[in-house]
């Protein structure tokens, strides 16, 4: 086994989980200010509460949208829910290859669905293709295959690439020439907002988006995302399916509050921005450094790297935890908590045990 | 329309949902100073932190059993998707025709079961009976109707009343020589424990309980139940399930972290000691005025009512909240947070308006 | 023990069954001549061959209406998925606390629909009430419990009543204002008809039933029932439905085929009428018997009577097969193939078993 | 568009489907026989009869195993109501990527099991290896991704392959080292003896297959597969899966009695000889004709052969029909009903369109 180089700094506590992902960071100031302020006294439960009614309205604002919205408590429900809206069991869900909602639910989709099937479809850079999305569409036409009812995209994509508002409006196109909703996962929508400087609404409903699931954990929220019907109408009844699926907070000012402070001033956008700037820090210094290999263009707030085995290694060790691939690759998040000390460290360690 | 008497005070807005439910409360101060010391950097996300490690064994600790821990965020998943693990979709769940599964739920369990019927079973002020649970396990055979799997009870149970340990003790035995789990929802656990004056162990796996869905919401928290198999096998996975139903919060420091700290020092009996003596100081009130008549007797944190449609109408526009019931009831429950001001408040007002 | 009376006569092989249920008889003579008919050479599969296409015109000529028709393998899936057509899992169905989807399916109605709650409704003899399904709708609004969707009756009912056209009309016109669509579970729909001597549309879509599962094995076929959308709307993408639900027959023209000769020149109804009238004979000799008591009239195939508990061990002991009902009751079903000889026979014995 | 060759012979009605599927053909003689012998007065339901006790027993000789074994209606709902046995919703059932229950099943599975994925491994004509099983079985071990618990197999496959018995204990024991059951869909398992001449317990139990779905539609039945569960533990309360499942016949004699008739004096395997040798005689046939070319070896009754789209355009509009795929390919299948005289006449029609 390959001995450490003695000169290798090591890191704190502090700073370990650093990249592993955006949800290791803890809740942002504003958030904490905002969930500290909703715990005063008595408020109506199951969303009857101003604090929800006023991020309801604010998220409408933002979206410059009459939208129904729905505060959920995670991520994984908030997808598998509103995708089990838009179709039948017998219908299908077409979405890449690289979809968290194919690759990383443990079938939640299939269960809140129960049985519509995913159809993956190619990708360019985790990003879905017009062709890619129309040939599954019109793959097949007899009862012995689910029809394709919904289509779904990430915005960003989990391979750190973001859909510039015309890809978006050019599939929404074929998916509903089609018949298809289009339905956004949005965990890292504000990285996106924040990196293409657009109106939220220039990327999901004048795109052709109908539900966006908005990510509220990664940005800095403690908990919760929040679902945002553009069409009033497919929204319709949610809350009944939002009880039976588990996710109606009693007390939900708790989640909504938080969403509130977040959508204020731009909160939500400086910290996103803030976590892009702190992956393109790293990817510029990556650049610079023998040996390692950046395997995608840095859009948002992801750094993908080609490393040699034992450089991931020597890293482990030195405490850093980061998400590998097959094949030699890892992925190193920034999140709104990043610091440019930690970035910096991390590329000096790198470059490191890299020359080592 | 009735005008109201002019001598009535008017509540201010803190206290008017003091009454409508447990639910209506905050966050109580020990779990509010937990979850802000919890935000403080990075943290291995989906449970794999040191305060869920530190909350589960507290919870051991205070069951005195080994038992498999999972917190999931509301009572509605943690109750349905526990029931999903002790059966399959053609078996049965037998639960008290006043249950909050059977009741409440708007079809949860028998989602996330994917089919398991609930068999409602008769109760003694929502206590299910020896008598009643062997009438249903034993009505039928044949393949055309599911066979009972499960038994569920509510402690303590959606109409105030506590189960005694030997009630328990009695039932589950019934339940277990037919080859039944016990599961007992705790959404109002801590009250129960707290007016028995029991080990928890007592009531739960000592008297046969395999499942515990043990309520922190109700309790004081922000968000958050924890679901306790004392049979570890019978929590085998249950992280998978967890997961693929939408139960698995990233950042679970924040759910987790509250919980250790109310089961430090007796916090949560203390809490819950304090709600069942702000109902028994309502109802000893309500006891003396003429034209109420207490409908059960208070074992824990609410108080069932029998007054007259006037009188509640009268209540209500003086901006008091509860619930009511179908010929006249109306329930007022108490939690951590109410005040014995507001019992006093609403006693007074109460006379009054009866006496209007 | 008791010993039965030695002059009793012994039943053949061939009767003992003939009471249990119309589903111990076989396949009518006119069904099985056009299952044989139907093997003849290669067909297309999965419906698309001609006996399917002439059996669903053939409905549709036999309920006067442009209809969309189905045909699936046995009532449990026939109702079930109907059913799931008609609501969301977070959505529930009223039916009678006698409904065989409420009593008798093992959960079929909640696993296909993925959790929608029945709710029961009171009955007399069998039959819903205006006043109850009224109840029912409007009980609760709130998110915490199923909005009522689909309301469901059988017709002739598991009681051996019918429901007259005014009171099919009465209570579909209450579920219409309400926004149900109403569905008719047709088991022994024909035994209805041939009572009622109406034409089928007059108690279906004229009455304002939407989806009727036509019963075809009890009638007499092997295997199969319709399921007949009087609103083609509600039936599109069904067939999608039925191929996920393993409900789509790829040899389609053994289950059409004999349709298709039920509904021609009135097989259906000479046969229904023939039961209907078996089940008079037993009837009437029975209300003239001593010790027996007719709990209900009978106004179809079915013959309920209470009966000492000796007397039907008795019975039984002589080789006839019945259900039997907790408190004494018996239920004699008679079918297509039920002969006078039998009914008299039976009721021989019965005096006999009575006369003790 | 191109004009036929006049000197091409015209088709009668009884032999265009010839080649679609084995399931356009009808009910073989034996098999008939027996339904009608089966249709003699009354007899038990729901498989309480002699005939369906009979042909259990047959099952059991015929596999020399004391196996619990069910008959419902088709093989869609077989397979999924046997995997969705064999697992939980978070688990998942590893296939061939050209598996039956993943191209053509609309989602079935997923619905059956309420979610579990079907995870897709390579193949090597229509087979899994060794290799690929394992790489999906061992690809992922954290709770985001559903854990595999079923391996399915088709014997013979969609491909008109047969896995030797080596290598189906091959991958069957791979299979039980990571604890996953087996499942086997034997749609053609008739075709897949015939051809191996191997004991059915050979191909099956003693090569590591826990359950097996065997067909009997392509076979020569009317309707019905059966479930055989090698290991009677599997198959406890399955008969209440069933019923739930809507797979339970109330008049079973009818599916069950002509199976006893298929497995009586070795039917069943002459019946499937006849279509393998029907397969082969295409298949050399071709193999000398210019202009067509074998894409596989025919080892069962399936020939897949690649053809330039005029050629098919003109068999299609002679009447032939058979499925073609995306490139160019065309599957042929043959029967127990296949005749040789079919068999030239496609050839011939075959030679003379290319020739053409």
């Amino acid at each position: 086994m390959t001995t450490l180089p003695t000169s290798v700094t090591t890191v704190s506590p502090g700073h370990y989980l650093q990249f592993a992902s955006d949800n290791t960071s803890g809740i942002c100031p504003e958030a904490m200010q905002a969930f500290m302020a909703a715990n005063s006294g008595f408020a109506a439960s199951y969303g009857n509460d101003d604090a929800t009614r006023l991020a309801c309205d604010r998220i409408r604002e933002v979206f410059e949208a009459d939208a129904e919205v729905f505060f959920v408590f995670n991520g994984t429900a908030a997808n598998s829910i509103a995708l089990a809206s838009l179709c039948q069991s017998y219908q299908a869900v077409i979405c890449s290859d690289t979809a968290h909602v194919e690759t990383d639910e443990c079938g939640a989709p299939e269960f809140f669905s129960n049985g519509s099937k995913l159809l993956s479809a190619p990708h360019r850079h985790g990003k879905l293709t017009s062709a890619g999305v129309l040939e599954v569409i019109t793959r097949r036409t007899d009862v012995h295959y689910p029809r394709p009812k919904v289509l779904t995209l990430t915005q960003s994509t989990e391979m750190g690439s973001v859909y510039q508002k015309g890809e978006i409006s050019g599939i929404s196109r074929i998916a509903q020439e089609h018949g298809l909703k289009v339905h956004m996962d949005g965990a890292r929508f504000a990285n996106a907002v924040a990196a293409l400087k657009v109106a939220p609404a220039d990327i999901t409903w004048r795109a052709g988006v109908d539900v966006l699931c908005f990510g509220g954990t990664k940005m800095g929220l403690p908990i919760g995302e929040a679902i945002v019907f553009f069409d009033r109408k497919l929204g319709e009844e949610f809350s009944y399916r939002c009880k039976q699926a588990g996710q109606l907070a009693s007390k939900m000012r708790y989640l909504s509050a938080p969403w509130l402070a977040m959508l204020t001033d731009g909160t939500w956008l400086r910290h996103a921005a803030h976590a892009n700037a702190m992956a393109h820090r790293l990817s510029e210094r990556i650049a610079g450094i023998a040996g390692a290999e950046l395997l995608l263009p840095t859009e948002v707030n992801g750094v993908f790297v080609n490393l040699p085995e034992p450089a991931i290694a020597r890293l482990k060790a030195l405490g850093w935890t980061f998400y590998t691939f097959i094949g030699g690759g890892a992925r190193f998040m920034c999140s709104w908590a990043t610091t440019e000390e930690a970035v910096d460290h991390l590329a000096d360690d790198l470059e490191r045990v890299l020359a080592g």
